[in-house]
């Protein structure tokens, strides 16, 4: 079996592509794991191909396809902040690059499974307490306007059977590993991840904002489960709002104090940003899943399996 | 004030740009009326500026930006049937036309009306017996997919401020003028407009199919409207479900009978069409246009209308 993966460079991307590489999938192993991204991706293995380039020029993009791999992971994307900040390298990449890609894929002649990394950022409010799976997509970011795109496209082309396709809404991912970056959401690793390590966070909202999360393991173990799981269920609606973690910032930092006692919980400086905390009141906080856990998808316990779990990540 | 019309030689578009040229847009003449579509528009009048081209082609849609127009009109497009048949013509024109001309207006950085002709085709089965404004868009066609994506961009450029944008999800037009199409949908003013011209129109449906219209009239009052009611009611959402009028086949057949009599039915020849059937049975059939209704937009009031509307403009 040959696999593919866009983004493989990336924080979920590496991660997917090892486990491909080590475990192969649904199992079956990988007889070629074809790495795409801009950047070299640092995952060795005589299994691995890495292919360099750019996933918005269709040369590339068609190249992948030449094998005709089976499993299709389509994770590459510029991320939410410079999306909304670079208008045309958003749509280049995330729009552009998808479909050329989705192209290469139609243009193949074959019905491969491919499993689209999208985002509940193609959801805005108003929202109900708890969205449901049929809930409209309405975004309010360029990101999440792209992403939508992307989906309509794979729905479109599963529709006309050139592709077995399925888009995974994934939830904020917490506790993102590395340092911290400038994205809104940065806090909600920031206040777990820098407290562990015996360093200073900054708190800029409200410990009663509530968001949705997913831990990178249990993004990685539902798309594995995606690119092997029978997908029939789904019918012509192709966009899974994946099962998640929903909690308050006031959960996050009790389930602190439970792991790494008091103490730590004396590193997280609390300074109100309106700004963030308006961006933050916007999102979505808290999903009904019915459909993805009907169908295996699953999401993580609680806050303190997630850290648990972080610094077993982080000890080697 | 100049005006732009795209799509200005089709059946809603000469229409609409033989309004703006008679009678301007709010109480406003029109200085000029920019006409452009893939054939010449036979709309005579000395304020009417003719272009031929292809809205696809970058430099044509960024030539028809060149004088600002404050009202844009965007209902160039190539109809169901084809794009569903040639994949790549329909997202060439449907998608990446409307791309470019919206790349266009965002290009020329000023921020003009934008009224862009989408469709219920955006919606896609299981539906609620009445359709509310935020049901899902869940296309299950390629014109669908490619309508859907257009109001997702317009509605990223007017959240940018790049336009004022809004999209009219128009009803199945009837009484369509002119001579029959093999379009699935094509019966519906073919059962009402071929007996009124005295000739036989085949019915290939049950007499209980519920479906959802407005008559060219309506649709053309209704993007004047667009043109210039007050969108910011609409916040974030700007794909509006419009007013419509939900009939059945049998209601059509009925009105049909009040206006031109029993003799006019025997011209309905009945030869059910199992394909035909389970098409426009996947259909939307009603709605419920909340959004809209409260801002101006209105549909026809009964077949019986439609029809003597359409006697009217054909005794001519």
């Amino acid at each position: 079996m040959n696999i593919l993966v866009t983004g493989a460079a990336g924080m979920l991307g590496a991660r997917l592509s090892a486990r491909l590489l080590g475990e192969g999938l649904g199992g079956r192993g990988a007889r070629r794991v074809i790495l795409a991204d801009a950047v070299r991706p640092d995952v060795p293995g005589a299994r691995a191909d890495c292919r360099v380039g750019d996933i918005s020029d269709p040369q590339f993009a068609a190249g992948l396809l030449a094998d005709r791999p089976e499993v299709i992971f389509h994770l590459a994307a510029i991320v939410s902040g410079e999306a909304e900040q670079d208008y045309t390298r958003g749509y280049r990449v995330n729009l552009d690059g998808t479909r050329h890609l989705f192209d290469a894929v139609r243009a193949a002649r074959y019905c491969p499974r491919v499993v689209f990394a999208s985002s509940v950022a193609v959801f805005g409010g108003p929202f109900p307490q708890r969205i449901p799976d049929d809930f409209i997509a309405a975004p309010q970011t360029s990101y999440g306007t792209q992403k939508v795109m992307g989906e309509l496209l794979l729905e479109d082309l599963t529709r006309r059977g050139h592709m077995d396709g399925v888009a995974l809404r994934l939830p904020t991912i917490c506790i993102r590993p590395g340092r911290p970056n400038k994205a809104a959401s940065g806090f909600f690793s920031g206040i777990l991840r820098e407290p562990l390590a015996g360093q200073e966070a900054v708190l800029p909202v409200p410990d009663d904002i509530r968001h949705w999360f997913a831990s990178p393991a249990a993004a990685v173990a539902n798309l594995l489960h995606a690119g092997q799981v029978d997908l029939s269920p789904l019918g012509h609606r192709r966009a899974l709002n994946l099962p998640g973690l929903s909690a308050t910032v006031g959960d996050q930092i009790e389930a602190l104090r439970q792991v790494a006692g008091a103490d730590a919980l004396r590193l997280i400086q609390r300074r109100p940003d309106a700004t963030i905390t308006r961006i933050i009141s916007s999102w979505a906080q808290d999903f009904d899943p019915v459909r993805a856990t009907a169908m295996g998808f699953s999401g993580d316990a609680s806050f303190v399996d997630i850290i648990r779990q972080h610094l077993a990540e982080t000890a080697g």
